[in-house]
């Protein structure tokens, strides 16, 4: 475009005096309205979401999401910052480690600090000081998780605060306008988190209901470049999915999150719920796993056709004393490491493993110093978006497979992992 | 001296041709060799503790102290690492805010993680990534306000640690030993710090103690380059504080502290503690007064010929959500920040300042988040460094005095500081 625009300008000044130039001024002034219209036309014709790669062996994507305020290699990890604040980190550090986009949470900034006093900062962004963008959850997982004595009513669900027990009220209506008071570049619908020991009816009021809503989330007016997606539910019912995804697909969502998960369900549904949803999502439009999950547990939902994650899982660990590594997680405050004077992870090259070794990192945390958490935090937030990193480029290099295989093979899962996975483990996720 | 070398060199040089150069081997040889054992002795000679300004309407002194790790422009303030961590804050923010050099305390690292840990790092430098010089305290008062059931014997103390009661003994050799464990840039005396409600009978013996025991660790070997300095005790006693002074100063140490401060005194008697003490001490060696004090109140010491300071103040009450700033102590987490976004402190260009306001701050602390406890230490360690190179600046610009007067009268006392002043208020501190 600007090689057009200096080609005409060249053309047209060349050897005429300044006079004619003023007579030139109405038929430049059609030009540049011309280039205007056309321009701006561009713009709100290009893909929010481009997919750049797909791997031929498995059904992950190498996608670019856009948003006002920047651009998002898929896929991605983005740290979760619930009450405004990605626990532990200051925002420099989430800039070091490669974050591209962070979470805030509907539920926690609606009861603080409140909306009046983000609004009055000009703002989530500006309040928390975070330059990227943001995606906000709807408030609809901790209303059902969270909340104490809900009443789910037609439009939305009464409940009382788990701080303080004040009555409050959460909808679809309430939820949009606390996100756009937030300013959230990506807004999610307000669905019904069903538990995952739901009966089939249960289930399907959910389902039900979570449509209804995000019909009337969708027709919520939004911010200039606000990207609103749909929560999928369904439980580990394949017809409710299907039923649920088609519903949403139809009202046409900037993006569909699998929602559901990150309840206390066995692995082995956690990836089903995916295989179960992604197939009635669009191919060209971003999907997001919500609340998920270990590190090898992202490879494989990454191979399921998922772009975008979310957990609390590095920083909570780590403020156990708990790092994650390639090879499963780890005790940094155990006794063994009280002369271990290797980092975190060979290799690693996060501000904690540059800095401290596993010795001093076990010692503050053993004597209860703030920086030892912080460490941990910092390590586990930069393995897990490293590892979208080392996705993105394997799928740019058609080595996914191959990296796959290996991750999952080399990642020992937790005890609590191993438990999920039951008699009913899905063996494929070891292979 | 390079001056020297390089006309040597070019006199001998000139026109010369290789093999001529050659024959002179031997002459050029023992050359090297006098300048070698020349400048060894210059290093050795060179006064660790230079004395640049003096003021002239009060004691107040601009030094520079020099050890291995490098030179520490005075007056100093030391931010307390006391189990190998300045509380919240890691070794780059600290290098950030201008640290010259942080405290190590020996009592805690003693009991946690043990020496073993601490050599087989390296020393304490390498263990918690620290590159500056470190000062490490005795253990004397955490011996004396922190153990459960001691016994003082003639060459120590026996005492049960405050963790998990197993028993313990710390005398001049064995802190000795520790501070030459952890690799101590500055070690510091073996001292009996006794309670400032002690009576004259009680400071009397824990004076001669004090005495006895430097002596003993005036003995001990030390590491190369290492610093060590005595602690003056006498609680409020002028003969004490002279006596003891006296004996500690014909001992030759590197330094001379002034003990006994930070037990919950009264203000004046802080004052007059160092006012007793200070005549007594050489005016070529550095003044450091152990555990104090508020910023209005380093300014007064700085005063009285104080050069180096250390308190755990900013950190503390940076975790209670009190910010320092030049008008006094403010409440970061009160109500009344709810919808402040100016930085904690105007014109302040601590990392803080720079990027938070105190509505975030204030819902930070509010909701529990690190990073609220995180960034007021940030700022209150900031605020005391940057207080000191602000003294620094105005004693090397003659305006100490004014300086003085202004920073007193805007320092609105905290209610704590003004209760401890009392009925006795030394009035001159307000002028």
């Amino acid at each position: 475009m600007f090689a057009y625009v200096r080609l005409m300008g060249e053309k047209m000044l060349k050897g005429r005096p300044l006079k004619k130039l003023v007579e030139m001024g109405p038929w430049l002034m059609t030009q540049s309205f011309s280039l205007f219209i056309w321009g701006g036309a561009w713009l709100n014709l290009r893909p929010m979401f481009e997919l750049l790669h797909t791997d031929a062996g498995s059904q992950a994507r190498r996608g670019r999401l856009t948003t006002s305020r920047g651009t998002i290699e898929t896929p991605v990890f983005m740290p979760v910052g619930t009450q405004g604040s990605v626990k532990a980190l200051d925002p420099r550090e989430l800039l070091e480690m490669g974050t591209q986009i962070i979470l805030g949470n509907t539920y926690h900034l609606y009861i603080r600090p409140g909306l009046e006093v983000i609004r009055a900062a000009g703002g989530l962004h500006r309040f928390i000081s975070w330059p990227g963008p943001i995606l906000t959850d709807s408030g609809g997982y901790q209303v059902f998780s969270l909340a104490k004595i809900r009443k789910i009513k037609p439009h939305g669900v009464e409940f009382r605060s788990h701080l303080d027990g004040s009555l409050l009220f959460l909808g679809p209506k309430e939820a949009m306008e606390i996100q756009r008071a937030l300013g959230a570049d990506i807004a999610m619908a307000f669905d019904d988190c069903p538990p995952h020991t739901g009966t089939l009816r249960e289930v399907r009021a959910a389902v039900e209901r979570t449509i209804r809503w995000a019909e009337a989330c969708i027709e919520q007016p939004r911010l200039k470049e606000q990207q609103v997606f749909g929560i999928v539910q369904g439980g580990n019912h394949a017809e409710l999915r299907a039923e649920c995804a088609k519903a949403l697909v139809a009202m046409k969502f900037d993006g569909y999150a699998i929602g559901g998960g990150s309840v206390g369900e066995p692995e082995a549904e956690m990836m089903k719920a995916v295989e179960q949803t992604v197939p009635f999502l669009p191919a060209d439009q971003p999907r997001y796993a919500m609340g998920l999950g270990t590190p090898a547990q992202l490879v494989e939902l990454v191979a399921r056709g998922v772009d975008m994650f979310d957990c609390v899982l590095p920083t909570r660990v780590a403020r156990n004393g708990t790092a994650f590594t390639a090879r499963g997680t780890v005790s940094v405050k155990a006794g063994f490491n009280k002369a271990d004077f290797r980092p975190i992870e060979e290799g690693c090259d996060c501000f904690a493993c540059r800095n401290f070794t596993r010795a001093y990192l076990r010692h503050l945390l053993n004597v209860n110093e703030i920086l030892g958490l912080r460490m941990v935090s910092v390590h586990n937030s930069h393995l897990y978006l490293k590892l979208m990193a080392d996705i993105r480029a394997h799928l740019e290099a058609g080595t996914f497979g191959e990296f796959r295989r290996g991750y999952v093979a080399n990642y020992l899962p937790s005890q609590k992992v191993r438990a999920m996975r039951g008699a009913n483990a899905v063996r494929g996720l070891e292979a």
